[in-house]
């Protein structure tokens, strides 16, 4: 079983992704998928009069504001354009691809943290109509059904709130309990970038393999901005007994079998 | 088991219509719910500056004209948008709902109609890349899988073409062909008109019984706009073994208690 988060930034090659799973799981595999939808995000919600807005927690992560309207639109291009074109591009190449978000089945849930803190200007400033939260539990049995049918789930944010609110969460965190949950073997985390970096964007310096003592040092140290958070998911997702996590690249052919290969950043 | 359908015009009750889903699940019914999402649709598409277009067929109906960009829209706000939130709607209800679109696990399967021809200014014109078609094949084991899970289903289009492309179908001939798959005993199709009028839109000219051997007639006869496309969805659904049709009215309280009950139109 493997899962693999695959981002929403630019320059992500899905049809490559997809042409990939369909491989795979020709070779028996299990795979859950998991993708973002961020840059499309900030087009539409450009175009619809309500651009994003980006936060900074005291901590130094930076994330997106997340108010009602910004979920709303978050939901249409995440759940509604980018889940379905993945099950679309996925069932042109015979695969039962079924998508659903973290709310659908309670498949991802979790608490909503409704005020978060942000840094503006130096100063903290507290914010309270945020739909944001993280996951704490994952209906592993339904994905398992699900997978004995046959089917590839492709999962998204937002997850749901105890409460029942839907709510933003990190899609790689999100990405990590779920490989948790269903002690899948490897996360392959995937994005616009191969792998960490240990001289920002420099592709040649690319660290090869990082043992799990040593995300902190290579967090602290040289990661930088959204590579800090995948790096956070690597070691839950190794501290929840995921044998491997690769941060590699999805812009190429064969993206997840190169990442499987051990191309990118190798973290176990 | 009864599967309902729940409009997407203006003034559709989702808070009500929830709220008798979850009233109805605590009775021990199995409830498919099917909706709609084709007003808001309408107010994005124009938001987003590709406003919607409708054509006529030569037999006089009138259907979305959907090139890829309409496509791209309508599922951002049926799947993305209207899907989600009725499903936090009935998640805020502790009903685990799951929102599915056609294309999902191949829950709705059909031919896709590449050239389809419209009426125009008195001329038939041939349209060549419309993303439409019809509803084939339900997979209902799949949807007894999630319904023995306890969970309710929320479906909605686009379906899958047996190429593996997403298409606008009509969502109610799509419940039908749900309800007859299903074997249910009723398929209740709620919207923003009390039923069948025989007097267009006097409320009190609705028509509470029609024999399915009289739907041709009343469709011929007073029947208007999109409640012709229910009735040839009434027809399809008891043509195919499903009890009772009703068309009711989504705009009050208790809106799937009350079509139960008998209010609207009953088709049997």
């Amino acid at each position: 079983m493997i899962v693999v988060k695959v981002g929403g930034s630019a320059g992500i090659d899905y049809e490559s992704v997809c042409d990939d799973v369909a491989e795979l799981v020709q070779q028996d595999y299990q795979i859950v998928l998991v993708h973002g939808g961020s840059d499309l995000t900030n087009r539409v919600a450009t175009k619809l009069g309500h651009p994003p807005q980006f936060i900074t927690s005291p901590s130094g992560y930076s994330s997106r504001m997340t108010d009602k309207e910004t979920l709303e639109i978050f939901m249409m291009v995440y759940c509604g354009k980018v889940n379905k074109e993945i099950v679309e591009l996925l069932q042109k190449r015979s695969i039962n691809a079924l998508g659903l978000a973290g709310v659908d089945g309670r498949i991802w849930v979790g608490p909503r943290k409704k005020a978060i803190r942000a840094v503006e200007n130096g100063r903290v400033r507290i914010i309270r109509d945020s739909y944001t939260g993280r996951v704490e539990q994952v209906n592993s049995s339904l994905l398992r059904v699900l997978l004995d049918e046959g089917i590839v789930p492709v999962l998204t944010p937002p997850a749901i709130s105890y409460e029942g609110e839907a709510i933003n969460v990190d899609g790689d965190r999100a990405a990590a309990a779920t490989a948790v949950a269903l002690q899948a073997t490897d996360l392959l985390i995937l994005s616009n970038i191969p792998g960490v970096l240990r001289d920002y964007p420099e592709p040649a310096s690319l660290v090869r393999t990082i043992d799990r003592e040593q995300i902190e040092f290579a967090t602290k140290n040289y990661a930088q901005g959204r590579m800090r958070i995948k790096l956070m998911g690597a070691k839950e997702a190794l501290a929840g007994g995921v044998s491997r996590v690769v941060l590699g690249d999805a812009r190429s052919k064969e993206p997840i079998q190169n990442a499987l290969a051990g191309q990118g950043t190798v973290i176990q």
